[in-house]
Formats: C-alpha cells, structure tokens, sequence
C-alpha cells in the first residue's frame, strides 16, 4: 500500500470507530449516575472510559502494529512510529454541566508529525475530519479557514480565561483586548468553528497532547496555522500551550504579543 | 376568561410565535451575508430584524391591547399593563462565530412582573417554557433546578468574565474561584441548563431588559432564585447585574460576597 492509499485507508479507519461511538455519550449525558461509594466515579468518567475502551479495541484490532496514547488509560507507544492519539470527552466541563459542546477526537502521529485528525461532536451531529495533503471535511464538505489577518478584525476563541496565570494571563488580555469580539467555552469545537471559518483565532493554556494533538492537521489541512507560543510545530513534548490562527499574519501578530 | 386561563393561552401563543419563526436563524447561521456597502448590516442584524418582526405582527394581531419591548425595534408600552419582552437572537457572540448556542427569548409582564418566559434554542431544538404557578417545562417534560446549597459544590456559568469591571470583577473572580467549576458561555442557554438542574449559579452584568426579564419565569418556576445582586426583584429598570442561583442558601451565600 503506498502513502496515500494508507492515509485514506486510516481516515476511514477513524471515521468508522467514531460512528461506533457516537451514542455513547447519550447513555450518561444529563443524567444522574447510580449512587457508588467510590468518590471518583462521575458520569463523564464513565463515559470517557466506555469510549476509549472500544476505540482501544478497534485499534489493537485493525493496526496492532501502532502505538496508542489515551487520556483514561495511558500511553501504549514505545517504539512505535505510528501513535494513534485520542481523548474520547474533549470538554468534559460542557459534558457535566449539560452542554452539548464536546466532542470525540481521534488523532495520528506518524514519526512525531501529527498526520490525521478527528474531531466528532456526538450530539451536535457534526464532524470534522483531515489528513495530510487531503484537506478538512465538515461533515463530508470541504471547509477552509477565513483569511482574517489582523487581530483588529478577528474572532478569538478560548475555552476558559481563568487557566492562565501571571505573564500568561497578562498576554491573553492584551490579545483579548485587541480582537473584535472573544468567545470562550468550546473546547475542540472552538477548533472546528475556525477550520470553518466561523472563528479566526484561539490561545489557550494547559492542553494535554490528547487534546491538541488531533486538533493540528484539522486547522493545517483546512488552511490554518497551529503551534505552541513560541512558534514551534506542536508534539508529543509540547508544552500545552496552542495558538492556532487562520492565517500567517494573523498568527504572527498575536506571537508578537505572548512574547512582550 | 379567568386568569389562570388567560395564562394557559398566553403560553401557547408564545410557543406557537416561537414555532413561527424557529426555522428563520438558519438563513443567516454560517452564511456569509451579500456585500452591502451600509457597513451596520450583519447577519445577525438580519436575522434579529425578520424574527423580531414576525414577532411583533403576531403579538399585535392576537393582543393588540398589550405592549412590546423589543432588541430591534424598541418599546410600544406605555400605559401598557401587560407587555411582552422580545429578544429575537439571544447570544449574538454565538451566532456570528459560527456555535449553536444562541436563543429566542419571549417574555410577558403583567404589571412589571414576568408572569410568563421561553427560552427556544433552534439549533439545538430545546426550548424552556415557563408561566406563573405553572412549573418550568424543556421539551414539553417538568424540569427543575438541582438542590445545590454550597458555592463550594455549585457549578458556576457566566457568559464572558470580559464583561465585569472594578469591583465586580474582583466579585466575580472570588466567587468564580470559591465554586466547584466556572463554565464560559451560552448566554440564555446558561439559564435554561440552570432551570434544569445542570448548572447552579449564575453570575453576570451588562444585561438589557430584554435579556433577562423572560429568564426570570423559567428560572423561579422551576424552583430556583433570580434577582438583581442586592437580592431585588428584575423589572424594567433593574441595573443589568444578574444572580441566578438553585436554592436560597446557595444565592444568599452569592449574594453575601458581592457585597464585600
């Protein structure tokens, strides 16, 4: 098989164990879980755990050859240069408190360079799906970031200002301050809504590779630039800080202002 | 007709209008509007204007003796005992970033207090409908607040901390850190996860008339607590500042540290 024909073959992969997921949010979504004296039992624990097991299970079955980092259970990757990434609730926050706006991600590193990528919002009924060279769908359709370029005229996303601290918080209300308009919540769908062009920048803090990982070929292929603060290409070792824009110069004007 | 049937016709009416124009947001949603060189046109602008439009010639064709306070189109009240509240798209922030989480909200004051509200969020098909001694409903089904009386267990929702100033923000970022977790977002869709049982506090400023007053109902009637943040009732010239919360204890607790 050669390069592309195994991309496409991956796509699907993911695209078909999302399907297979997709209604189990339900079962524990708004709903109050069985009274357990175990403390750390929640709703979205289960739910998360409920999803990465059967995802783990298609994985080990469909390409046992490949490594897996997860977020309930671990990381399976030694030495493995294909690592299958997911976080089966991105937005747990949304999840306990009845909003719809979580969502599955499935994410494909190969050699280090995160190649796939896998957005699914279950009840919203939306997904977003990349792979190298091959562009972003939403939901089938091609989609493609704005061409914002000035921060004066952009929409900023983030999921929570209270998760940055000192010089960090400094920058992000400076950024804030000089968008048009800054949204928060959201999470992975924040991602989607600027692979679409709906939003035309986010900067956040305090990602875990789970989260951020599948999120990079989803805004690449749509257009979009991601990277930490400092400008590097996100990996495994990042260090869970994301800026993610629809354009280079837009990308660069808010870069300018995390470094002051 | 006595009043309590008069109430049971009111709500079906608001429901009927909100049925009529339930279809109207998705002309706009996600569409890029025709250029036109009046720079104060904007798809949301558009949609607000059709719905509130069709709002209003619905409401003065079926009671033509009672006022309207509008979003677009302003106030026909005066000598009014009865006024209707309208604000056609709740959550303009959503809309034009492309997320779903925006609302219609329709509201009756019979002699300055909210006797009825609806909440209709029509791309998430929810909608909250309240009237006087009559229970909240989603969906048609009774809903209800949660019984959460401790800011240390309550999960806290506010639309964006951007918006607090001064003292308030100091306010808010105390009470945001002493809750379990602060969720960003949503708008009127805050309070209706709040009628509901999802979330248990809500804290917010800045709010127009026809933001909060068809809130009140869906809220008090489903068992929670609503005032402005010194504990009096919302009419038509409360200050905007906004304290929702699931149990007296629970606003008293609040309410105790806004004061500080």
């Amino acid at each position: 098989m050669d390069d592309n024909a195994r991309d496409i073959d991956d796509e699907r992969l993911a695209a078909a164990i999302a399907d297979a997921v997709r209604a189990i949010p339900s079962r524990w979504f708004r709903k109050p879980l069985a009274v357990d004296a175990k403390a750390d039992r929640s709703p979205v624990t289960e739910a998360d755990r409920a999803i990465e097991q059967i995802i783990r299970a298609r994985l080990s079955e469909a390409r046992p050859e490949d490594g897996v980092l997860g977020e309930e259970f671990g990381a399976a990757m030694e030495g493995r240069s294909r690592v299958w990434v997911v976080d089966p609730i991105d937005g747990t926050g949304s999840f306990i408190t009845g909003s719809p706006l979580f969502g599955t991600l499935i994410g494909l590193l190969d050699g280090g360079v995160p190649v796939l990528g896998l957005i699914d919002m279950p009840l919203l009924g939306e997904r977003w799906s990349a792979r190298r060279g091959a562009g972003t769908t939403l939901n089938g359709a091609p989609c493609r970031v704005s061409g914002c370029g000035r921060l004066a005229d952009a929409a900023l996303g983030s999921t929570s200002p209270l998760k940055f601290e000192g010089a960090a918080e400094a920058a992000f209300r400076q950024v804030a301050a000089a968008a048009r308009i800054t949204r928060f919540g959201g999470d992975c769908y924040t991602y989607g809504l600027l692979a679409a062009g709906h939003l035309d920048a986010i900067l956040e803090v305090g990602l875990e590779p789970y989260d951020y990982l599948p999120l990079v070929p989803v805004i690449e292929e749509a257009g979009g630039v991601i990277t930490d603060w400092r400008g590097a290409p996100l990996g495994f070792a990042s260090d869970g800080r994301v800026l993610a824009a629809a354009t280079e110069a837009l990308h660069a004007e808010i870069m300018e202002m995390l470094e002051t």
